[in-house]
């Protein structure tokens, strides 16, 4: 093929390629979860990667972009596909298929799997990546939202994070909901306005009170000179979003700001759900959760307008340095919250339900970071080399052997000589290689070379260097082959 | 939301969800199969999900659709982006991306993934489906396709499928381009026809000799009156061509067929490929896997254009009954062969690279069809029944107690009555109930209902009647509520 006519090889923009090291940690950690989450009692369940689009929802963060954040595409009979965007979505659409009695009430399935954003990629962004979600579908009990907390808990812990370096935050939409009735921001034609105070209230971390301010009534320009419209609430209304939003502890609810705060006691939604607050907090606390796992937080608010009830976030309070020796802190890495008319969506019944969603690849970024990503421990294969071409079913025979007796290994497959044999096995972090030349054949021995011991020469190292190294390599008699690798490899 | 507004829930057309039996026995499945892949020293590398068209090529089946076949769509930027069809146009370009000695020399690696077609869905073909691929890139030795031979064997003795069960058949497309050049079928603008040739030989299988001889001469109608152009073969070239196809076994090449086969014996490609084949045949012999296991198949030629060597295909030879008492048989469970090209198509630079693809979708059927699916052996959780609501915390105790003991466990979420509670455990499969009234509180006692003895009364049985049935039901101390249930259990 003509060079002008040779595509360029490379990864497409926003996506990337994942080596061995990434997956067998990842293997090992979704394990770890799925383990948590199997002694729950939830079962697995999936939905496919493709969703008819109306199905899927308008639920994305950005609501500006209605047909932006998905990856879309029109099927050959014009109805138009998405590929999911997130796994609780899916999970909705498969409850309200099967609601003819084929599902327990309720029903506890957890899952995890690759979601996809079109949106722009930026350093550490990708719009490929994991979720790893449980949800209970059918409950509307406040026991299902502290049973949602206690298992990221526990599944935060079965990780390696201690408890201190973690914390399950709690908040309720009906207060935040209560709150905006109250400030008469509600029904259908302020349900953008509505979006906008919410999506302020949850750049407190980000931003600062002082910014949240500014998102809250104006509006705020960045550093870049960009401005970002704000809700245009009134002075007054914004000191009683701050009071709501400040409040913390949960225990000094109304101790802090000059706010009246009996008009928002007065409101049904704010009390409601103040005592499911309550309520989550009596079980988690029974259960032996103190506020050092799981805490009461008003200023979580989740972006997903879909929330109707309690809302959670897990942050990770760990800091870490970067590759640039930079200080990290990974805030969340995972939330999730109830969701009651997800399933309504399709049936027209409410389905009570709530869920919890890790984002798995942050979280493992997070884990990998403060040396807690386990990996399995999986040493690469013994290299058997090619001394002799002619001789390459004897070499063969020996890596058969090795194999037979559960040892990792491979004869060389490539072309080339003695030195390049050594580089392989050296890059692919072999523990040893086997050599058998005509002198080791005619004494009925190979030699076993470890490259571990010998490693500092591998690079350039020529045959005769390695003999001279008595500690990394040793004869011994053909038979005794497998026997001495478990030894050297034990 | 008005009834009219609402979305029908329902899952896409020709996808699929997959429910716990399923994802546990294929996760059981995929374990076998990496453990086999990793002893024989290959390591996991992953490509996302999402690539640039023109990396992906265009080496679907179907030609004649050039963008049908698979998902598309345009980015941001004008590009367009492909879901991925299989794992290896995605593992070429991953290669060529990374030529400069990030990698060892050859690259040994495998990987599972969901691939996606845009095909027409019909009975037990989806458009996601999953693949096992494993590949040695960098190796033009026969040894290495060779090796994938066996591999392919082991992963289906691991699986459960006995010798004489499976078959893995070996051929090589340099025999076949040979032959198509001594007919004077070659160059790029006989590439077309060369396909059609390719693609009739594939039928034997489905049509026979007679419907083969009709698609390499002027065309065959089916039963339903379609008819299939042909490749316009003359009798003599079509003779040519059944000679190589129907020479089975191997070695009476040439013995049964009014051809003169010289003129074949001349061509040097044709010869080459025997010369490969018999290769191939020597190492799998020394290494102790006969034609029961390994065997070359002249029929065998694989219906994508990219092979350039030694193709294989896995056939299972195992029967079953269907759901309606038909006699299936499974045919392929996998396939792949030597693509010398597809790395080139991006470097301009030749690398010799050879891999086998497990269809795990189709596998895993075949398997369960055939009753050797092995699930994972999970038992459904137990279930601590709500006998009073404002005794949550008790029950709530309860299941912590027995997960702290390694016991799946949960607290009945819904807001239902006893009935609809054991209604549930049953649906869900739960081995027993944990049952605490105030009777039993005031005796400091609990009731262990064994639902797996006395599933034949779940259905309508008060808990009067379940009282009555001692053997299925035994109330124990509180405190001994751990030791119990285990026993129950084992």
């Amino acid at each position: 093929m003509s060079k002008e006519l040779r595509p360029k090889a490379r990864v497409a923009k926003g996506f990337r390629d994942v080596g061995p090291d990434e997956i067998r940690g990842l293997r090992s950690m979704l394990a770890t979860i799925q383990q948590v989450y199997e002694g729950y009692g939830f079962e697995p369940v999936e939905q496919p990667f493709i969703e008819y689009t109306d199905a899927l929802g308008k639920f994305l963060p950005d609501q500006e972009r209605p047909n932006a954040g998905v990856f879309s595409f029109q099927d050959e009979d014009g109805q138009w596909l998405s590929l999911r965007y997130d796994l609780t979505a899916p999970l909705a659409r498969y409850v309200a298929e099967n609601t003819q009695g084929q599902l327990p009430t309720p029903y506890r399935s957890y899952r995890n799997g690759w979601v996809f954003r079109n949106e722009k990629p930026g350093p550490g962004r990708f719009r490929q990546f994991m979720q790893f979600d449980a949800d209970t579908v059918g409950s509307a009990s406040p026991a299902a939202d502290a049973e949602v907390c206690m298992m990221a808990a526990d599944t935060m812990e079965a990780l390696g994070i201690a408890r201190g370096q973690y914390v399950m935050k709690v908040n309720n939409r009906k207060i935040l909901d209560g709150l905006l009735q109250v400030l008469g921001i509600e029904g259908e034609e302020s349900a953008g306005r509505k979006l906008t105070v919410l999506r302020a209230m949850d750049k407190l971390d980000k931003f600062g009170a002082y910014g949240v301010r500014l998102l809250l009534g104006k509006g705020r320009k960045d550093e870049s000179g960009d401005f970002t419209k704000g809700a245009d609430l009134n002075d007054v209304q914004i000191e009683h979003v701050m009071a709501v939003l400040l409040n913390q502890p949960y225990a000094q609810t109304g101790s802090q700001h000059a706010v009246d705060t009996s008009v928002l006691e007065s409101n049904a939604l704010y009390r409601e759900g103040f005592a499911e607050l309550d309520q989550i907090n009596a079980l988690v606390t029974a259960a032996g959760y103190g506020p050092d796992r799981i805490r009461i937080d008003p200023s979580i608010v989740r972006g997903l307008e879909y929330y109707t009830g309690p809302v959670f976030e897990c942050e990770l309070l760990i800091e870490a340095k970067d590759e640039d020796g930079r200080t990290v802190r990974f805030g969340s890495v995972g939330g999730g919250g109830r969701y009651d008319d997800l399933v309504a969506r399709f049936t027209g019944q409410k389905v009570p339900a709530t869920g919890f969603s890790i984002g798995v690849s942050r979280l493992y970024s997070a884990l990998k970071l403060v040396g807690q990503a386990k990996e399995a421990n999986v040493l690469a294969p013994v290299v058997v080399l090619v001394m002799d071409k002619e001789r390459q079913v004897d070499y063969w025979r020996m890596v058969m052997t090795l194999r037979a007796a559960g040892i990792r290994a491979e004869m060389y497959m490539g072309t080339a000589g003695m030195k390049a044999q050594m580089k392989y096995a050296d890059k692919r972090g072999s523990p040893l290689v086997i050599i058998q030349g005509s002198d080791e054949k005619a004494r009925g021995e190979v030699q076993i070379k470890d490259l571990r011991l010998g490693s500092e020469l591998a690079e350039n190292a020529s045959r005769e260097e390695y003999a001279s190294q008595r500690l990394a390599q040793q004869s011994v008699p053909e038979a005794e082959l497998v026997a001495a690798v478990k030894k050297a490899l034990a």
